[in-house]
């Protein structure tokens, strides 16, 4: 779990306080990864105070992340600083985040970003690291995973050093973000909390937090009235809370399917969601009900058709992403869903999308 | 906060798994602290696997912490240690969890414990320590602070490094807990939550912690529906998420009042806290109301009078501790609370317990 967290609107403005006592010496310094939309807005750069060899990467978020980028962003970073880093600061949405946690377990751990792929597989703790989300509802900011597409996969380093030592969750950097964007990454938390809320994996642990942030979503998308902050924080919240009920259950069917669709189509991770998931009313009856009418109040168009004029081959590894992802399916159907879940009844689901 | 939690019945079976990586070598024990009512009682204590120089002290939970008793177990620990110990691990209520917190603190900071009661003034980090809560309500599994008794003061060593690193939540410890004590522990969690909820210092994320615990609270407490095992885990995760929303706002007059009591008479923190929330209507109408409902459904007799036989002095001691907790008040009442809650009113509210 995530040690520490400052909570707060205009609690960015802490960040140079919340570096300072851990810079090692002036030869390690702290790199900034940024997602590329603040390139040139100094209201959020402005206040970062860089010192020594500190400096800020920008980075597009335009792509999900690959094991790859990881890999050269470690390498780079190690050959451009006197020693090793003091940290790795990640801000921006789930992109950014995953990208800062895999790039800090990349510098103390050797081999590539692929080979950690999957569960307690890295063996050297990773350098102080902080995330600093400024999109809610993926959950990045608080979970035991990296989510990476790699040569052969799209799975999650996950281990204990995964999460970030400091956590700062400031909604007021979630102001500017565009309305689909901020739909289809919300729906990610909404997402994660019926998929562990209805899934096979659930305890008590995992519910109470599911629930808090279900609860925190409704009135974010469904009620009218909160003011601009308060929807801002409050969705800020149900994400932190959402991530952490699948920290300690599992994703289900969406998460499965949306990683196929990323791994061949490169589809973002949040609308993917989205367009998956308006197609499970089967599995998930009153979810899917619910997000339609979310999706309605706030007039989102899904793309529609997407997998239409994919060929055979495509479509097979879209299958072979998809069901490699067991835990899921079993979280989703139980112990037997490869009875459920065959390949052809998943093929006649993707091709409804 | 806590880096690493474990969920589950049956989780403590995971103990020795959870401590072997700790190990720092043969000579740095583990040192249990444990409350003496687990003593003879094999179905706990047989699942601990003692090498080397491991041991574990049984401690009576009959009286609340003390800053000397703090000195004592660590001196005593590091004068029998060969070496600096690999880690303390608390097992008990909100009493053994406090000492094994600032134990774990004192064995690497110079002085005695009551030089670091206050707000961040631990120099060095703790060793490594675990808590595994046998009662649920205290919240000490994860809040930030270790409430001791000290000469001149009641009053948390509140630091970033007492939080514990790894905790164990198994509700299966709790099933042998006495109605009465089960009762008042959970009370201090229903009464965080309505501390919490009702302060000036809430903030979004304190708020929505609060109502996850005080919802669950009135699960466990007013309705009928839970089973045994349901209802155990289901107060564990509201002491926990109780803790959560304390740590990022504050208590209120319940707990400044219950400081009061305990210092002066040595009133236990659960029945102390009972005791005067009882009589709070005036500043926590839905609460106490909430409160009273609980008690009479579970047949819950509070002492009476406990205030009327003591002389000036004593009464003065008690005011004095309790109005010293300011930012207990101020969380409470506002910033001008000194002009609603004099001295002669606070008396008279003791007078009334």
């Amino acid at each position: 779990m995530v040690s520490r967290v400052i909570f707060g609107r205009g609690s960015f403005n802490q960040i140079n306080d919340v570096l300072a006592p851990k810079r090692l010496n002036s030869k390690a310094p702290f790199i900034f990864l940024i997602d590329d939309v603040f390139k040139n807005n100094s209201w959020l750069t402005s206040r970062i105070q860089l010192s020594y060899d500190d400096r800020i990467i920008f980075i597009s978020s335009k792509e999900e992340p690959k094991t790859e980028q990881v890999d050269e962003l470690a390498e780079e970073i190690i050959l451009t600083s006197k020693e090793r880093p003091s940290g790795i600061i990640g801000i921006g949405g789930g992109t950014l985040l995953d990208l800062a946690k895999a790039v800090s377990i990349m510098i103390t751990n050797d081999g590539e970003a692929k080979d950690y792929q999957g569960w307690d597989l890295v063996k050297n703790p990773a350098i102080f690291h902080v995330g600093i989300p400024t999109i809610s509802g993926t959950g990045a900011e608080v979970s035991r995973t990296t989510v990476l597409t790699g040569p052969s996969k799209k799975l999650g380093i996950n281990s204990d050093y995964t999460p970030f030592d400091q956590v700062i969750l400031d909604s007021e950097l979630t102001k500017d973000v565009p309305k689909n964007q901020w739909f289809y990454t919300g729906m990610d938390c909404f997402i994660h909390c019926i998929e562990s809320l209805t899934g096979t994996y659930l305890n008590t642990f995992s519910e109470s937090y599911g629930n808090m942030a279900l609860d925190l979503c409704k009135q974010v998308f469904l009620e009218d009235h909160l003011s601009m902050e308060e929807a801002q924080e409050k969705l800020m919240m149900a994400s932190w809370h959402g991530g952490m009920s699948i920290v300690y259950s599992q994703v289900g069917i969406a998460h499965a399917m949306s990683y196929g669709l990323s791994y061949v189509l490169g589809t973002k991770h949040g609308i993917g969601n989205c367009i998956v998931f308006n197609h499970l009313e089967e599995f998930y009856p009153d979810g899917v009900k619910l997000f339609k009418q979310m999706k309605e109040k706030h007039c989102i168009a899904l793309p529609e058709g997407i997998c239409s004029d994919l060929s055979d081959r495509e479509l097979n590894t879209m299958l072979h992403i998809a069901l490699g992802l067991e835990p899921l399916w079993e979280n989703a159907l139980g112990k037997n869903w490869k009875k459920i879940m065959t390949p052809e009844k998943l093929k006649a689901l993707y091709l409804k999308m």
